[in-house]
């Protein structure tokens, strides 16, 4: 099993030093250090467990070290930057582990431009020596490139030429939408596995700037001071400890505080249940920031973040969450204006951007999601995204017999109009309906008030009301047909259903050129026996079917 | 060898009719009239035969018949619309088959709502009866769809539960990007093997109107006459003939009159030379008219497109296109100059719009493109659209050893500035140069000059200029390297670098949908021994493989 929790003073590849407004994140991957056997990670190379990590550091320089304002990206290896993926752990992984393995490393990336566009703590990095393959990529995440001059330092994407596999952590998207390399530019670069240096490296905008090797050093401290002065982070704030997830894991179950998953391996199905804080937590900022980690916004999402990544890695038959809550809506309600009123604070500000980030790992994952709203249940505000992230959604009207709660309701909030976008840029409700300003202005105007089952259909917030007589039924034939269709071709679906409207860098990595990448690793040229990607490395050249398809 | 031209008169799977202002296109599909054995047409399911048919229809309606505003689309089958692509057909395919013929599909489909876009054509389609899957896609690729509502006809996407594919002819991306149906409609819809029917199919958006059979033929002959009446299209004017291409075909060239493509197989290239008009066709409007089919804009487009698509389908091994380019610049300024002074006649619209067309069908292309700019080249105005098609270009400087032609030049015309847009919308200098509108601006400012070697690479319109030592070595290189990679990986490479900036439902179609259902139609649920498209009609049910990926 696949764990995502460490710490600073576990990190067995990098090295976290804080100087004031600046950080220093330098890689130095530890050879014999894979998740697996079979390869070692030789140049700087990395596996999930590496970019675990890196994941790890990004999250705590955001919430610990709201004095630092920018962050440089290094390596600790003599004359190597980093290799990029290990290409024999690559090699060795099965399709469905390549493809995570590729969606978590492209959610870090982004999370790295998040970083530096939203909380104000912004990336560069200091390339001494080769910067290969996911090497570069990584440096693609960050603002400004910093490149020694030294005839031999270099950056490369060479997936093409040697592995037959594309650079697909953003790197052909970020060198044409992000740094607007020419085109064809791109292309030459894109089939040079030496890569390019010094001068045309500068030319073609594949860095920012160019310095001896004397003057690495002080140059990217001086661009990173320049960055870390234009941040708004407060220098003398003092930070909040990610504490320890606490989580018990059974057969069938996982238990946080805030999130509990029930595995039903039968029926391929997680539920996923998320409750309202209780007592409802303070609405002032001291208090915010007095509760830190265990704040009901910053726990839930560091939970539901955990659980997300853990169904997806360890759990891949579970090919259906139901996403279900529980709680009192009022308690949401005195978060979310928490979070709304005070969103200058800084703490506030990471809580939502992170709150925005756990969501969207829901819009790019590949189960099909099914949003449950029943007596009890606690779909307001913050916690009315997951019926929006749904694919589709129930709610019962009226009760089940027997139950005599009160029946369900949903609740709009500010929060659902802007805060958590997805990565289109657009609000859920706004993909929802787009083109339809007139439907999101129907909802915003009942912001605060609890919708019963007909109030929310006809405002278009769910699927399907169905009453007592028919929700069992309904409900179950619903995930039961859903586990019957071919699991591939649901995660095609999805992909494209969930994001109408327009596209952004990052819809468009995981939608173009992910696809791309998922297609290609499939081809024989790449994986097959004569494939580049399995004879890399063992003197054989590849040998390819030269078709075009 | 599979052969695009055709002829209504040929036609053995629609029918076209002509009445005043309004065109009926009916589908009556031949069931043993497959381009290939071992399948039948049945209930008007299609294969890449019929959908030639439906593309020369499509063609001819917009050259031939200028009084035609709205064109119906409708089948001549009792209580059946289209059931789609042919399962057998797809079935049996290869894999490079399922994406051409995909590919194709959905550029005809584009055409059609470039001609009711653009060429104020517009498609309508009259459902009774099943339209299911590719069926519903076609008229997907309408603006406004009638269902006739008797409890039994119906509009449905039931691939992914039948077939473990993706409803992959721009299916998924219309219903929620063009028709914009909510999502969890769409999921639901798309689930669904028997489809929607009546009241909700309309509540739905899923069609625009429903009506009883009784009133079917006169409804829909209303709305085709509303829109035909809003359109700018001629009433008065006459249709020029689009009489056969002349084409020779040996085995290492296709010789038409203006396009020349030498086919060398040992290096896997295809040299593609387009030549000017010669003498310049006349400048004047009735001039144009008069010369029909023959002027030079019209040929060559018709040329070009047929040995795009015949390259395509028929030499899947020559991965390489260098494109060349012979003539006098004058001559295509000319041409140019004439399309642009009667940008407002309807047959020079039609010229431009199909023009724009055949370009784009380049930058879909999965073959590596390299122009070279050479003496006595003629890349000019027009013709400059596929120097910047290209991925990359060598452009000599100066001449070479024994050649007196004087050295080649690039001449940017006011063609190049947006009537020849890409699918993203934007034209191929302003994605070139995107987000650095300075340097668009300065090829604007050039216009109609020839700008040598080094003023073209100043401006950035060419990749290298080698001159007369390095020249001879370094296309050979760069066409012998670009053989050498593995053609997936720079198919996935190019669908990535040709699009920078916005995307369109378009590129979305070609980049984000295309990509999935490639992925999917190698994915074993799908094509493998238990797969749904394998075991379709074999009475065994599908085996899936639970994982997600």
């Amino acid at each position: 099993m696949i764990e995502f929790s460490t710490h600073p003073e576990r990190y067995r590849h990098w090295r976290l030093e804080i100087d004031g407004p600046v950080a220093r994140l330098a890689m130095d991957v530890q050879e014999d250090g894979g998740l697996d056997s079979g390869y070692t990670l030789k140049l700087n190379s990395y596996d999930l467990g590496v970019d675990i990590e890196l994941y790890d550091a990004v999250q705590r320089l955001r919430f610990e070290h709201p004095e630092v304002g920018a962050v440089v990206i290094t390596s600790d290896k003599d004359r190597v930057f980093c290799a990029g993926a290990n290409i024999g752990m690559l090699a060795q992984s099965s399709h469905a582990q390549k493809v995570n393995f590729c969606k978590f490393t492209n959610e870090t990336r982004n999370a790295i431009e998040d970083a530096s566009r939203h909380s104000r703590q912004t990336y560069l990095c200091a390339i001494e020596g080769t910067a290969a393959g996911g090497g570069y990529e990584l440096a693609l995440a960050t603002e400004y490139i910093v490149l020694v001059d030294d005839g031999s330092s270099s950056v490369s994407l060479p997936e093409i030429p040697l592995l037959a596999v594309l650079p697909g952590t953003g790197g052909l998207t970020r060198v044409v939408d992000k740094r607007r390399v020419r085109r064809d530019h791109a292309d030459f670069f894109c089939t040079l596995s030496e890569g390019i240096k010094g001068r045309r490296a500068l030319e073609w905008k594949l860095v920012d700037e160019i310095v001896p090797r004397s003057r690495l050093e002080q140059t990217v401290r001086e661009r990173a001071n320049e960055l870390a002065a234009r941040s708004d982070r407060p220098a003398g704030a003092e930070g909040i400890e990610l504490g320890p997830l606490r989580c018990t894991l059974t057969d069938d179950s996982i238990t946080y505080r805030h999130v509990r998953v029930a595995l039903e391996r039968q029926s391929g199905c997680a539920r996923i249940n998320v409750s309202a804080p209780d007592p409802a937590p303070p609405r002032d900022v001291q208090a915010v920031h007095a509760m830190g980690a265990d704040f009901w916004p910053l726990a839930m999402a560091r939970e539901l973040d955990d659980a997300v990544l853990h169904l997806r890695l360890n759990e891949p038959e579970l090919g259906t969450w139901v996403l279900t809550t529980s709680g009192a809506a009022e308690a949401v309600a005195a978060v979310d204006a928490a979070l709304a009123d005070n969103a200058d604070d800084w703490l506030v500000r990471e809580i939502t951007l992170y709150l925005k980030r756990v969501f969207k790992r829901l819009d790019v994952t590949s189960r099909s999601i099914i949003a449950l709203i029943e007596p009890g249940s606690c779909f307001a505000g913050t916690l009315l995204e997951l019926v929006l992230a749904a694919d589709r959604s129930y709610m019962l009207d009226g009760t089940l017999e027997g139950d005599n709660r009160p029946p369900a309701t949903l609740r709009p909030g500010r929060m659902n109009f802007g805060p958590l976008s997805m990565g289109n840029d657009l609000a859920r409700i706004e993909t929802r309906f787009l083109g339809e300003a007139g439907k999101v202005e129907a909802v915003r105007a009942v912001i605060g008030t609890d919708l019963d089952a007909q109030a929310a259909h006809e405002l278009g917030l769910v699927t399907f009301i169905p009453d007592d007589i028919d929700w069992e039924d309904e409900v179950r034939i619903a995930i039961e047909e859903r586990a019957s269709f071919s699991p591939d071709a649901l995660t095609g679906m999805e992909a494209n259903l969930r994001f109408a409207g327009p596209e952004t860098m990052e819809t468009k990595i995981f939608g173009r050129l992910s696809a791309w990448q998922n297609w290609i690793f499939q081809r024989p040229n790449a994986v097959g026996g004569d494939g580049a990607l399995t004879r890399f490395g063992t003197g054989r050249p590849a040998r390819f079917d030269r078709k075009r398809v």
